[in-house]
């Protein structure tokens, strides 16, 4: 056997997220369908990150074993023939040690958050960010994401579906920034951490939205948070305004 | 009357260009749908530039003349909601003076040409700009693009479906910039100039793409130019890279 990490790009807005799910097409679903042309045999992909229905990747990671010994960039070109005319890319892939693991290896997971700040229909973000006609605070938002930075119970923004064992997470950093384009006014919200909760990240970005909106003064997320009760969380943001971009291990595997 | 100048954006894919044609969807027809909602016997928009099938726009300029006396603001919200749910957004809009004319009052024509270089397949610029899957160099296509500055006969570089009278156009700058993001190694082509001819942009960055790949070396886009062939032309680049982006007036109308 031999092991291979794959990078992978997605548009989630037709799958019903990344892990398998009988009868609905999914990411993981969609690739495993490829390696069957390669591996009849292969168990399939593991990921290192299951994003939900909607959201997208431009750096998810997921490893795979075959029997053959393929060259990694071979490997790469036949998956990508097999995945068309799906929205899914391979975009790197490498040959790794059996110790490589996509999950449990990962150090650290990356995740932007777009939000498109202006009042007029979407049309080339379409599906592709959370669409927010209001004005938004972005200090008031800084202001909230302090108080969830480090170490805490995040019974609050977890879905009631969630089924790690515990709420408690940490998390690294969510840095709230402000880019202009030619579309509008778009605010990115990109989180590093380990590992996070079931809709963690889109309770979040919800909440930072009430603060934003002058709905919720700064210190409500503070209080939300102690409360360590899913009823005090805001509105859970849409997933088309999610993106696995990275995720860290040890080494640069596809350097 | 009232005459309204309108700012608008569109993702082209599934328009027939924006010029109006009998029992095809295109974005010009489209609007004025929508404006029949609000005005039975408007005459409808005229635009700043027919950009063809495929090609999108964020700053298109269209103006119209409406019985009633609308506030701007109600006006796109109003046309907006009608438009819905095609990929058509008005962004902006104002009241202008009768003197002003979309197309003929226009001093200068902003485009942006979009080239994603990467090997793998797309997924979230899918149809949103021209991929091109080998390496391009792009300081031979800076120097490629020196010898089209200025004021030349652009027959080599139009579509020979082109009506304009006249092939001699003045192009004020190319700007060609790299950028990487998380999906790959984006090139963006700035065009700026007072009109342009019929594919024009599209016949030039097609003819730069051959120079990237070192198909042609810099000099012979000057040859061609010279040579005032449409056979001496590179291949058309294709529409779904291309972003009408600004237009200029003497006044900024929407500010």
């Amino acid at each position: 056997m031999n092991r291979f990490a794959l990078k992978i790009e997605y548009e989630g807005t037709q799958f019903h997220g990344w892990q398998t799910q009988p009868g609905l097409e999914t990411v993981q679903g969609a690739i495993n369908l490829a390696v069957k042309n390669l591996d009849a045999f292969s168990e399939g992909v593991t990921g290192a990150g299951r994003t939900d229905a909607g959201v997208h990747a431009t750096g998810q990671v997921a490893h795979i074993d075959l029997k053959k010994d393929w060259d990694s960039y071979q490997l790469q070109q036949a998956l990508n023939f097999y995945l068309k005319p799906k929205l899914i890319s391979i975009t790197a892939s490498a040959k790794v040690d059996f110790d490589f693991h996509a999950r449990f290896s990962a150090v650290k997971r990356h995740y932007l958050f777009k939000i498109l700040n202006r009042n007029s229909p979407l049309t080339l973000e379409k599906n592709r960010c959370w669409h927010v006609r209001h004005k938004l605070d972005l200090k008031k938002m800084k202001k909230g994401a302090s108080y969830l930075i480090g170490k805490h119970d995040f019974t609050t923004f977890r879905s009631t579906l969630c089924q790690a064992k515990s709420p408690v997470k940490s998390i690294d950093k969510i840095e709230i920034l402000k880019a202009t384009s030619s579309t509008g006014s778009s605010i990115q919200i990109k989180f590093t951490a380990r590992s996070y909760l079931h809709n963690q990240i889109r309770s979040i970005v919800g909440t930072l939205g009430k603060v934003g909106s002058n709905s919720w003064v700064p210190e409500q997320v503070h209080l939300a948070l102690l409360s360590k009760n899913r009823a005090a969380c805001g509105p859970v943001a849409p997933a088309a305004g999610l993106y696995l971009y990275k995720i860290d291990y040890k080494s640069d595997i596809f350097s």
